[in-house]
């Protein structure tokens, strides 16, 4: 499994644009092969720097590579994206514990 | 339940040491009330902006503040910090899915 983590600077008073054009997107990631599941965050404080993000479970990184192809690329190329900076990268966990395991 | 997400900037070649540095800090965490578990993730790209991401689940946000005193300030004003600059901040799940539950 690979962790896609994915930071989004929203402008103020752009959320409900923003969450609009996320679900596009998700909509088009949830029916991949090898999407997992999703979590999306919301920041507590309004003047966080990345207000949103995106914490992603796919199988592989070829299964992530797969579904970031020629649609996925049409959904985010719209012109409305250019105001919602993205910071994607993915990750591996390297350290971990619950506290209800114990 | 309120979740911390926590962005680590960690130049080349001190994986390590920053590692050993998260690690003091983090046995304090786990043994605060209300932690309720981590993951710690490591990028797969060495040039990714944040190369760590730490996700932490607490129970609240009265929890996170009272684990956030004056042992964990000492914690992190140690001058081996300065090179790693972190970037935090607490979030609420605003959407999820996951392919499991489908």
């Amino acid at each position: 499994m690979v962790r896609y983590i994915n930071l989004f600077e929203v402008p103020e008073g752009r959320d409900d644009e923003f969450m609009a054009m996320f679900l596009q997107v998700n909509a088009h990631m949830t029916a991949q092969p090898g999407y997992l599941g999703h979590r999306m965050h919301r920041a507590l404080a309004p003047d966080a720097r990345y207000r949103y993000v995106n914490y992603v479970e796919w199988a592989s990184v070829d299964d992530f590579k797969a579904a970031h192809g020629e649609e996925f690329r049409a959904l985010v190329s719209k012109p409305e994206w250019r105001d919602f900076v993205a910071t994607p990268a993915l990750y591996d966990v390297v350290h971990e514990h619950s506290a209800v395991s114990n």
